[in-house]
This record gives C-alpha cells, sequence and structure tokens, in this order.
C-alpha cells in the first residue's frame, strides 16, 4: 500500500478511505499484513479522484457511477449512469411545460429520454430567458443546438478512443465535467474576437505625425 | 413608486434600496414626496434584476457594469465590462505557461486581448485535463474552438438585435450566463442522441411470441 500510495501521490490514510467505502477493491492477500496492489488499482484511484475532485462528486455517487463501471451494463447506459451524476438534479415538476416543449421541438429527431438532465436544464433555461422578456433572434437557441451537436461527436471520439470501458467511463465524467469549463472559456475568447472584429476600436492618432 | 413597484413586480422597499445603492437613478421630482418614474426605470429595474439575480453579482460589481452601459464607452468595451463581470476571476499566476501557450496556439489568429476571462479558464482546462493524463484525441479542443467560435456568432447577432445599448448590455450579461447553461445542457442531450446512434440499445426479446 505504500508503493501504491507512492505511484498514485495519493495519502496511504486516503486510499484506506477508499478501501472502507468500497470505492476500491481490495488488494490480494499476500501475507498476514500485505496486499498486493496492480495497475487496475492504479487507474481505479485515477478514477476516484476525477469523480470526487473534479466532479466534485459524493463518495455514494461515486460509488454508484463505479459500480456501473464495474457492471455489464450497455455502454450507452454506463455512459447514462456517468453523466447523470455530474449534473445537476432538476425536479421536472418545476419546469413549465410549455418550456419543455420549447425544447423538445428545438430538438426534434434527436434520441433523448424524457429524464434527460440536459432536457430539462435547457428547458430551466428557455423558461428564464422568456421571463426576463428577452426573444430568440436570428435563431439563437437553434444554432446553440447545432453547435452542440458538433461537440458531442467530438465527446464521443473522446471517449471511444480509451483502451477500457474503465478509462472510457472515467473520460465521459473528466470530459463532461472539464468540457462545460471549456466551452464557456473558449465561448467567451470568441465572443472578444468576433466583437472586435465587428465593432474595430479605432487606433490613437498617431501623436508623432510623420512630415509631409 | 408604488407604481413602478406594480409595474415591475419588485418591491418598494427593494427599489429604494437599489436607489440608495445608485443601481437606479432618482425619478424626477414631481412634488415634496413624489417622483415619477418612466419607461427607463422600468428597463433599468430589468437589467439590475438580472445583473443580481441571474450573474449573480455584488451590488458593487453591478454598479460597474451599469457605470458601462451608461458611459460612452465604444460598445467592445461595455461588452468586456459585462462580460468580466460574470466570469470567475482567474489568477494567471496560477496558470501554467505552457497551458496558456496551448490555449493560444488553439484560437490562433482570434482577436483575443491577454486578460480575458476565457482565455485563461481555457488554459486552467488543459491544464487540469493533461494533469489527469488525458490526451487530446481526434482534435478534441480545436473542435470546441470551432463550435465556440458558432456561438459566439450567435450570441453577438442577439446582442445587436436588440434596440438600446440598455438593452444590449441586459442581453450580454443574461446571454453569457444563460448561454452556458443553456449550451452545457444542449450538449448533454446531444451526448445521448450520438451515443444512442453509435450504441443502439437492442430491443428485449418479445415475451409473447407469435405462433408460427
Amino acid at each position: 500500500m505504500a508503493e501504491l500510495s507512492r505511484a498514485s501521490g495519493i495519502p496511504v490514510a486516503t486510499i484506506k478511505f477508499y478501501l472502507r467505502e468500497r470505492l476500491l477493491p481490495a488488494g490480494e492477500r499476500t501475507g498476514p499484513n500485505q496486499a498486493s496492489y496492480g495497475e487496475e488499482h492504479l487507474r481505479r484511484l485515477r478514477l476516484i479522484r476525477g469523480l470526487l475532485e473534479i466532479g466534485g462528486l459524493s463518495v455514494a455517487t461515486a460509488r454508484g457511477v463505479i459500480d456501473a463501471v464495474d457492471s455489464e451494463l450497455p455502454l450507452t447506459q454506463s455512459f447514462g449512469v456517468a453523466q447523470r451524476a455530474v449534473s445537476d438534479k432538476i425536479d421536472p415538476g418545476d419546469i413549465d411545460p410549455d418550456a419543455l416543449a420549447g425544447i423538445d421541438r428545438l430538438v426534434e429527431g434527436w434520441l433523448v429520454s424524457g429524464d434527460n438532465p440536459g432536457r430539462l436544464a435547457a428547458a430551466q433555461v428557455l423558461q428564464t430567458f422568456e421571463s426576463l422578456g428577452q426573444k430568440d433572434e436570428r435563431s439563437w437557441f437553434s444554432r446553440y443546438a447545432a453547435a452542440a451537436l458538433l461537440v458531442a461527436e467530438a465527446d464521443l471520439d473522446q471517449v471511444e478512443a480509451q483502451a477500457s470501458r474503465e478509462d472510457m467511463a472515467e473520460t465521459v465524467v473528466i470530459g463532461t465535467v472539464l468540457g462545460d469549463a471549456l466551452f464557456s472559456g473558449l465561448r467567451r475568447a470568441a465572443q472578444e474576437h468576433v466583437s472586435t472584429l465587428r465593432y474595430p476600436v479605432l487606433p490613437e492618432p498617431d501623436p508623432t505625425p510623420t512630415r509631409e
């Protein structure tokens, strides 16, 4: 265990906590006070850190994601478990049925289940947007939907490139959480770019005009 | 003021607080204990609510945004003030210069200032991503950048469609905050769609087979 701690950079006390909480499987017993840990323990530790620190999950929710990774669930379903775990819970009862219908029209033809957390979150945005007196100009919403499809294809490609189910689940969780932050960062940079192109700030007049 | 409260749905005590905090300009005095408020006060109240409730800004930060709206700053700069106000503050000193250089290569050719909050946030994501042992597969990062450009064009179109500077600033703030939530919701819905297309779940065998 001291070696596992060195290799992973995680303190022994934390590793013991993960073992007690059944996040990390026990090592293979090699003596009365010794166990051997392998590559899969190192990989699992990385997944646990990703879930707890990057995903901000509770131990119980992280255990649910890990159980889904270990189970024989079809890949789509284990994606769903990981994705739901890192999404805010929204009570469908809090959402105006008109806003839900609006989002359903927006993503018509998409294969999305009724309790997809993103469908509910998008409906909540639409509801707030309208309550603030904003109107959808030049297809703001559907241009977002088109961009979201491009990004989802990139996300799935990133997941598919992983070597194992465990790595895939880790990438789903990390990609979902980091992807939100990455996109919002790049969007702010792109907004500055596009607005500078559209409204160029005129340069200050040259203080030392060249003599004709 | 009672009328302004009725028209806006905001309690008189709250309106008085906004006046004291110089978020809302005083009405035109029409008597020793009376003032008249117009359409521009209603619009300003909507902006204040958007900043404080949707944007989650402090009163001092909201005042900064409102001052930028009222000033004669070029539009690009007042966008910048509104955008910065609703973005997390990141200390550039906390970011690995290699990660910053990586993002700068990614957005090469974009007109982005060094302290753009999105540039720093994206670099922070790249740094975390790499520290977790993830690798950029099939241009994950640059596909995000391309999608962010599409969304930024839609954002600027939404802003340009507004009638006044004040409405534009409101839309920048509301669009920045709600746009993040909208995109992450639609992305989760799109992920389910794309993963269901790629990994269709086979239907359960029919429990009551028809007789041959």
